[in-house]
């Protein structure tokens, strides 16, 4: 039915973060990949490799471009860096129109067009240093998951500034692909070892509807996992100690997700941005097609990773080995990797399943994702950013223990392997795609989001809140041909005990279905408040959690909250919970760009008499204390110390 | 004064494993390093490098002898699991004399005298590989490690049955290497990778009383760090890609404890069982020259490793990187290493500081070992072996989590790397060493392992116990000639709040010193009982021990307890000790060949009402359960599941 037009975000939250994409985020990143910034490269990447002392990306492109000469430097996918930061441009060029970063934009696009082979091939790793290996490596080569970028990146900037050359490189893309891969007679029959190309080509599709692409998308989804030798056979003709990654040929094709045909998957398993994007496509492409064998295979997976494999925060990907999961239940908060990156796949997964079917879980989890776990990648200035995201963190471990150096207890400026940065920006720049999702007859309300938004058919849908700090949604309808449609509010699961809905000005008891309430509209102007549970919870994980026992974490409304350094004494672990509490919320302007704080007096620490690094119970003591929690996404923006989530309960 | 002539263990807990040793443990391991055992070999050595499907140990020294054709196989230092054997099968022949097993010692000490160079030198790898890179790679060669294992075997083999040969070989690479290395011009300033030498030397010297080897033992602990280029140096001359361990010349001087000059080293660090052995040398050579800056120093190491770098169970050595420490109050209990062979060397750091000094705190520590953290290195049956002790364990998590991989959840037959076997196996066989240290008018009981001593002058002291199931100590002495001396009692720190002393049948309120009390004997039969608290403790954890928050430990005697899958509801995790509890103390004849059993009701189960992954506290209880533990060193003789040390208190 109806279409969004035209949305402008109000929310007070996230207007502050749109301008920090806008003045900090986007033009420090084009300095970074222009290599104009003289600041530190962390070398934290488990994919890293090696140490960098720059970007280098456009550079890359202007070397093959034959606008400079030089060497190829960086990642195989260093390209990846330029499309994602010009995926970002084209979203705030959408809330914030700029002639400087439109003209820097279509150089860039300029610059990536006279790059671009005849034959729509680009990878400048490739072309610069070894054009003999094109394609002979996919296990490693990034090239599908480069031009998946550039595709993204391409579609988004021709859908905010009309630019066709920025469409025509991602279509001459495709077309490349498309000629070199397929089941057909003459193509090769291959997989990447990293997805994104799925869910590019199902985009490229959605916005030229040519089901080329989508017939493409759909090969790759169902083709991963079907020739278990691929890679191997790949590898070995490309020669034994060709690897780009020194030993990635052997970590197995279930680290790749490509163990056995998608449809037979029961768990999310290996790299998880790998799976993550993989699944993406997956709903995506199953929802274009129609295909139910690939829906309930969606479904199976997002149900493994978010019933068993994510953390309270949204973050996943339990071990910095591979930067993958591990298994059911396994979350360990002091040693888990939660990449940046992963968290913001998950948002795309979760929109994915969302468009097919209106359910308020995958809202839940998107909006777990915003306001913490992918949020907790960027820090509040725009300009520092964690690859790794921890639940529990102490620089004294990431420092001494080994098994905890991948935790940086500060953020980076930048990364030798710079997927997050860049991916946390695209994200924060495009919330406006996650606040309504139309199906069939119905608007969704689905992320809180203080916005005004036009649909066609002159509705007009205004939310005003103060979310995510206050619990009252004010939603008011303008709809003057008086057309009926269904309108939909998603209901938390975190509020699911306790909300109220009014209607025109009288309190109804709306029927919940899948966490949704739903009221048919007809009115031309329609006035529904929903006032959400803004009380704190205490959360506990399932008992098979083993790093959780005993333990509980604290939410209150969409946001999770954790104890630093800065606010209370360390060693935080020796705080617990008292059995009864309360907390006392305050908003506070000054505090981390403005956040609401929770205090409780209803806290012990831990009394110890003895050096002795063993003694006996009965000298052990809890006394009281106070303990200040902020929110979590916020840590880490004030000074190097400990971090703790979750807390002992007495 | 008087001097230890001949002891006979009576205690039932150590004639069980005197006999284990005698009857399995040797003769498995002498099938295995002449390769007529079929078992599997696990490589799960930080070091291994690669799997191995044989040992091929007697083979190495066959093939130098010239008794055999063929290459090396094994690790650099496979050697030493010949001489481990041959020191083994000494102290075996000291209480259980064997026609059969004297003959195969006597075997290999013909066989590594025809190996050993005419100028003393043995080590069959370099023999028979790469002559030319003899003491080339100290790093990482292991030669002097390797003949430290052979002068200690050759010593302990020579005393126990005056083979002068053992003796003879032993005396020829001391001075091989007096000859090679040293500060005297012509010879090489170096240092080995890792320590041994030194205090097989010390051992070379007390057994011969050439005043050469204990000069050269000094030599070796104080260079070390001296020159902190030798290493690097060393490696660039024999060539950059020639590690016998790839990647180990990275490590960087830290980690092989050779930093700075070892006056200056402030705490433990880098490899354990190279830190620990080099700080038994320390000590060791310390006493015997009367130096005490050495001997600060190694109080200074001792208190670092004890005070803060323990596992309540005495396993030491944090992290698998690197079998290494990590930093003061680090101590995961799910993904730490605690070799067995690092738990065997505290024993002899122990002994060493004890012989120095008379207090109650070495023995507290050697005691901690031999019923715990030493002793889970070994099977029931003598033929299993850990090499990792961590003090919590899930077959799923060592399965799953890469970051876990290193800990086994079932004792191995054999590894790649076979050094933990042979350790342990030689501490199990000595026990007698431990149980008494003379110095100067004293005679300290430390280890109260039942036996009849006879010292000189007549002196017969005898202790009667049932230790560690059972707290009374029963010393009968003798002293026909009325001769005047110090008789001391270690009391135990667990102990120390509550114990009784009767002295020839009257209860006295001895002063205690140094953890010891001291009783004048000079009447010619005395009768000494110490009652021991049998009471259950529940220990803590020092605040800064992040992973022990809000945890017990359970400890009863010097045995730390634990909970199995096998007698309890998994996850284990989901216990919690109530505030207050009891425990039921119970022996069983036949379980696990004899231990005390706790028992408790005292204690919840988390109950869960739901099934998602996070959810609300209000609808989490407690309820009651029932929680039975066994002694941690006879985890994983029954079946393959969860082990936890651990609790959470209420």
């Amino acid at each position: 039915m109806t279409k969004e037009l035209q949305t402008n975000i109000t929310s007070h939250f996230w207007q502050r973060y749109r301008n920090l994409m806008a003045n900090n985020s986007i033009p420090f990143q084009w300095d970074m990949i222009n290599d104009n910034n003289k600041v530190e490269i962390t070398n934290d990447a488990f994919a890293a490799g090696g140490s960098a002392d720059k970007s280098h990306a456009i550079a890359n492109l202007k070397i093959v471009a034959g606008q400079e000469k030089g060497h190829f430097f960086g990642m195989d996918f260093q390209d990846t860096d330029v499309y994602k930061w010009l995926e970002s441009a084209a979203y705030v060029l959408k809330y914030a129109p700029s002639e400087k970063l439109h003209k820097e934009a279509d150089s860039v696009v300029d610059l990536i067009a006279e790059a671009q082979e005849d034959g729509g091939y680009l990878s400048t790793m490739f072309q610069i240093e070894m054009p003999e290996r094109k394609f002979k490596r996919l296990q490693q080569s990034h090239e599908l998951y480069s031009m998946g970028h550039y595709i993204e990146a391409g579609v988004a900037y021709y859908e905010v500034t009309g630019n066709q050359k920025a469409l025509m490189i991602a279509e001459k893309m495709a077309k490349c692909i498309g000629n070199h891969f397929g089941l057909e007679e003459g193509k090769v029959k291959g997989i990447p070892g990293h997805p994104e190309i799925e869910l590019a080509l199902a985009r490229l599709y959605e916005a030229t509807k040519n089901k080329k692409y989508l017939a493409l998308a759909k090969y790759f989804i169902t083709q991963r996992g079907k020739d278990t030798e691929f890679f191997d056979r790949q590898n070995e003709a490309d020669g034994k100690d060709r690897n780009f990654f020194p030993g990635m040929d052997k970590f197995g094709n279930r680290y790749y997700f490509a163990d056995k045909p998608v449809t037979e998957q029961q768990d999310v398993h290996g790299h998880a941005v790998r799976v993550l994007y993989f699944c993406t496509g997956l709903a995506h492409v199953a929802r274009l097609t129609g295909d139910q064998e690939l829906m309930k295979t969606a479904h199976r997976l997002w149900n493994d990773t978010v019933k068993k494999q994510m953390y309270i925060t949204g973050n996943v990907g339990q071990t910095t080995t591979g930067e993958a999961f591990t298994y059911d239940y396994d979350l360990p908060n002091d040693s888990n990797y939660g990449e940046t990156c992963a968290s913001v796949a998950m948002v795309f997964f979760g929109k994915q399943m969302l468009a097919s079917d209106l359910n308020g879980q995958y809202g839940d989890v998107i909006e777990k994702e915003l306001f913490n776990g992918a949020l907790s990648g960027i820090a509040l200035d725009g300009m520092h950013y964690f690859y790794v995201n921890p639940l529990e963190a102490d620089p004294k471990a990431s420092k001494g223990n080994p098994g905890k150096n991948h935790i940086n207890t500060q953020r980076s400026s930048w990364f030798a392997c710079a997927c997050c940065p860049s991916n946390i920006t695209r994200l924060l720049s495009s919330v406006d795609k996650y606040l309504y999702q139309v199906k069939d007859n119905t608007i969704l309300a689905d992320q809180f989001i203080a916005n005004e938004t036009s649909f066609d058919d002159g509705i007009k849908i205004k939310l005003a809140s103060d979310y995510p700090w206050d619990g009252k949604l004010t939603f008011t309808i303008e709809n003057p041909q008086e057309k009926y449609f269904n309108f939909a509010v998603r209901i938390p699961s975190w509020s699911l005990k306790n909300y109220q809905v009014s209607f025109n000005g009288r309190e109804i008891d709306p029927i919940l279905e899948k966490q949704l309430v739903t009221f048919p509209i007809t009115g031309s102007e329609t006035q529904i408040i929903v006032n959400l549970d803004m009380r704190v919870h205490l959360m506990r994980a399932n008992n098979y959690v083993k790093d959780d026992m005993g333990k509980v974490a604290i939410q209150r409304g969409p946001v999770i909250y954790c104890a630093e350094e800065e606010d209370n004494q360390v060693p935080l672990w020796c705080y617990r919970l008292r059995n009864k509490l309360t907390f006392t919320a305050n908003y506070d302007n000054n505090l981390l760009d403005g956040v609401v704080t929770l205090d409780t007096n209803d806290v012990e620490r831990a009394n110890q008499n003895s050096e002795q690094l063993y003694y006996e119970d009965d000298s052990f003591e809890w006394t009281q204390a106070h303990l200040r929690l902020i929110p979590y996404y916020a840590w880490a923006n004030r000074s190097n110390g400990q971090m703790q989530v979750w807390f002992n309960k007495a």
